[in-house]
């Protein structure tokens, strides 16, 4: 019976560690598609810069991702026909998490160090067809 | 001590249901970065078509992503001052994906569907800038 009330215990012990851990992923991941800012920027550099320019965008989108909550996903690529032809998938939380995100070091940083490589910048506001299954569409990346 | 044994098992127990599970999800993503396709689909649709074609496409992602191991994303969007302008960002596991993912009823369904709705349609094959930490990209959005 000792026996039983102990083994008893530890299942309690471990499904509330499985849920606490559950909520926590929750509360992280407490996104309201509604507010969701997503854009598509198109971004021409200088041919002589690119692979300049590549680095330094890999750092500054790492840096996004990695220490702002409100910075979903900046997502960078070039067209392997033109790799001076760039194309960002930029998904904010909010427009307030964007305007915040302007405001880093890490953005300030690489606004200033690609001024002079940057030939032509177009920012596309886009809106997703498929917000509330949105969530899952990433999962297979994780 | 027969407790304390007890104990012992059950943390073991604990800790091998923890580490199978963390198995099973490597292998569900085991996805090499170097054989991925990503590409961005630009699409122009007839303005008379444009609530139609949404919905299809929409049907069309969402089953991909869901049926198909290899479709890691399919991302649609419209552009806000535009709507007819779509956007797809595509990322395939591997090309044996892509083309797989041509051969299924979902997608031979919204091809034959949408084909007179479609004014335009352009694929540009894309290179991902951050491969290696793209899988931590979407974390937020899962």
């Amino acid at each position: 019976m000792r026996l039983q009330k102990l083994g008893l215990l530890f299942v309690l012990i471990a499904l509330s560690a499985g849920s606490s851990a559950q909520k926590t992923k929750k509360a992280k991941n407490d996104i309201n598609p509604g507010e969701m800012m997503v854009r598509i920027a198109e971004i021409e550099i200088d041919s002589n810069f690119v692979d300049e320019y590549v680095s330094i965008l890999k750092e500054e989108s790492e840096a996004s991702v990695r220490l702002e909550p409100g910075v979903i996903c900046i997502y960078p690529m070039f067209q392997k026909e033109q790799p001076a032809q760039i194309r960002l998938l930029e998904i904010y939380a909010s427009k307030e998490a964007y305007e915040s995100h302007l405001q880093t070091p890490h953005f300030k940083y690489y606004k200033e160090a690609t001024l002079k490589m940057v030939k032509d910048l177009k920012l596309i506001d886009m809106e997703a067809i498929d917000a509330e299954t949105m969530p899952k569409i990433f999962r297979k990346l994780n």
